[in-house]
């Protein structure tokens, strides 16, 4: 076992000095006025709070300082060091688990999978300290303390508390998981819901920078969607917020998990698919990537099968638009393997059924693997690092 | 015509200042620590803003000023004299104009009421024009300036440009409201769709204050819907939010407006219920008032009717409620004048489908008569004043 790392407090002491990080961290190289102005405070503000986050090294003049005016504050960028600081991010999924090693800009340097053998919170447990200490060893390498661990799981995840909730896939009820990763690793950890790490990472260093309203639907194993309004991600009074899984799509179709009928994901998430596609071709098919292939080679079942997702897809997707007007919905997730079979049924339905201009929304669609998943859950570990101390440090 | 008014600049000259009046406004009395802790502000800065804004008469300290100590800061309360400075608001539904006169605590000093007799713009703001005369007559009485109008209407509002994209119910299309009222009040005017400026109301002075996401749910002649996210109404990156009322409720239900079928609108809504109604009686009820008189007499296909309506109802704040996790979801609406036909199994289907912990959020009713809807008109109008001068002044 390793000796327990040392972490270090970021030198942002105010909520406005945390908030002129993270713009020069997504908008970057900024010059002080333009920080000034994008986070509405006075040029002495910015100026001391970008002080000691220059001292401490966490921001850097960009070259040119030579050109500074003899007088007057000095007009040239400042930009974050990216490799000040590292993060792990660690995905979980009902089959794998993802690590990555990242750089304070959210930059993937090293990353690791691993099979999931049980999903039971032990084995995962160990398995995830293993691939930590893996990763920490990486990081030895480029002689950069790790500064925190981001945990991402799907459910219903209480971030502040650092407890998983509930866990359908994997069939975790109230686990502490911050608490028991921070026990093993030593590390500050930050837990929380794996589409809204993914809306992060989006937020701050993907197709949602500069929006202060979008959403991010990911369609795969099941149906999720991060959202973000005013430029926070909206997490709910009691935790749960962005079930676009759950948007009853036609009460009499196929029951839910959640006990209900004709929910999005009871209707197009794979699990569904590869059931309706059993059922509407007789054919054994054993998972979504069988289903997709005899929709592809024309099968009108299967095809059929594809075409009430998409349409299922795009009614979820103006429910959203209609309700929250975000300016633009990332569409991901492993489902978009099967894109081309659906695209045309969810653009078509999101049209009819989005109200006034709630359609001129742009959908955007986005492949973004595993690898980027555990990328969301290493922003979420800055976040924490930025923005002050997480929930209890073990 | 009497003369034009002169209005004056409020003397909040940062975003910060103009956050620390809305906070006592909506929680006052409170002492300037109390501000610091809640705006997230120095002590210094909540003095430096709060000192102008006592000279000008807007705040004004709290008796116990003899004990002030000698030394440090006075530690007496501040609160918001209401009555330094008038609005009106104005409430424009498809049968009639409903105007208040309020003051800057948006408590109600006068109501009228008048008929609406023709829906085209010109005959309705012939009639508005009429309805601030009186009101602006009847300010003089109070010897206070009127600094600002708020007018709202039903539909696709653009608030920041003072047009009415669409409003179904009146049949405007693209009109510059804001600019119109202008030119013949000479007082900066705010326009806004109606369920917003009400949820502003709430927000402020009524079942919303000191929630960060909340909604209003307002059921009759429509169904709207006002969202709060992260302390701040949602107006969507292009004007449509909060669209509940059409959120499909079952894809073969009745025809709605917007041209999808069994929307929430299409089933619950007033003039759907007394279609409805008509329909499973066979009895020519000419409206809402009749089809819950039937109703409530025992008669089963009426009964029936406002069940399945209160079932939609439950279903889609459902909908809300797992998308956006508010706190609380208040419900209001002259629909409310049937709740005892309905609220049983509003409740039940919220229940039956809100995800997880979304089913905590707690679900009011509140009576909100079209005099609050006027005054919510008001309370946008103060907001206006408060945060910055009004989308080009007439």
């Amino acid at each position: 076992m390793r000796s327990t790392p040392r972490t270090e407090a970021f030198p942002a002491h105010t909520p406005a000095a945390a908030q002129i990080f993270t713009t020069v961290l997504s908008h970057g190289p900024l010059t002080r006025s333009d920080m000034a102005g994008r986070a509405g405070l006075s040029a002495a503000a910015v100026t001391k709070a970008v002080r000691p986050l220059i001292e401490a090294g966490y921001l850097v003049e960009e070259a040119g300082d030579e050109a500074r005016p003899a007088l007057g504050r000095p007009a040239n960028s400042v930009r974050v060091d990216g490799g000040r600081a590292l993060f792990i991010g660690v995905k979980v999924t009902g089959d794998e688990i993802i690590a990555v090693l990242t750089d304070l800009c959210c930059r993937i340097r090293v990353a690791r999978h691993v099979p999931l053998r049980a999903r039971e919170p032990q084995p995962v447990l160990t398995a995830v300290a293993d691939l930590v200490q893996e990763l920490l060893a990486e990081a030895d390498g480029f002689g950069v303390q790790v500064q925190g661990i981001g945990v991402a799981v799907s459910g219903d995840v209480d971030r502040a508390a650092g407890e998983v909730r509930l866990s359908p896939f994997l069939d975790w009820h109230d686990l502490p998981l911050a608490e028991l990763v921070e026990m093993t690793t030593g590390l500050p950890v930050t837990v929380d819901n794996d589409v809204r790490a993914l809306t992060v990472a989006e937020q701050w260093f993907g197709a949602g920078v500069g929006l202060s309203d979008f959403a991010v639907v990911t369609v795969g194993a099941g149906i999720g969607c991060g959202l973000v309004v005013h430029g926070k991600v909206v997490s709910g009074a009691h935790g749960v917020a962005g079930e676009i899984g759950h948007v009853v799509i036609d009460p009499t179709g196929p029951l839910c998990h959640c006990g209900n009928r004709g929910c999005a994901e009871a209707i197009a998430a794979d699990p569904a698919i590869v059931t309706a596609v059993r059922e509407a071709t007789g054919r054994p098919v054993a998972d979504a990537a069988q289903a997709v292939e005899l929709a592809r080679r024309g099968d009108p079942g299967a095809r059929e099968v594809y075409a009430r997702a998409g349409d299922a897809i795009g009614r979820a997707i103006a429910t959203v638009a209609n309700l929250m007007g975000p300016e633009r919905v990332i569409i991901s997730g492993e489902g978009l393997a099967a894109y081309d079979l659906f695209a045309g049924q969810i653009r078509d339905a999101f049209a009819a059924s989005a109200f006034g201009t709630a359609a001129r929304c742009d959908l955007l669609t986005r492949p973004l693997p595993f690898d980027e998943w555990a990328r969301g859950a290493a922003a979420t570990a800055i976040q924490s690092f930025i923005g002050g101390p997480p929930h209890g440090t073990g």
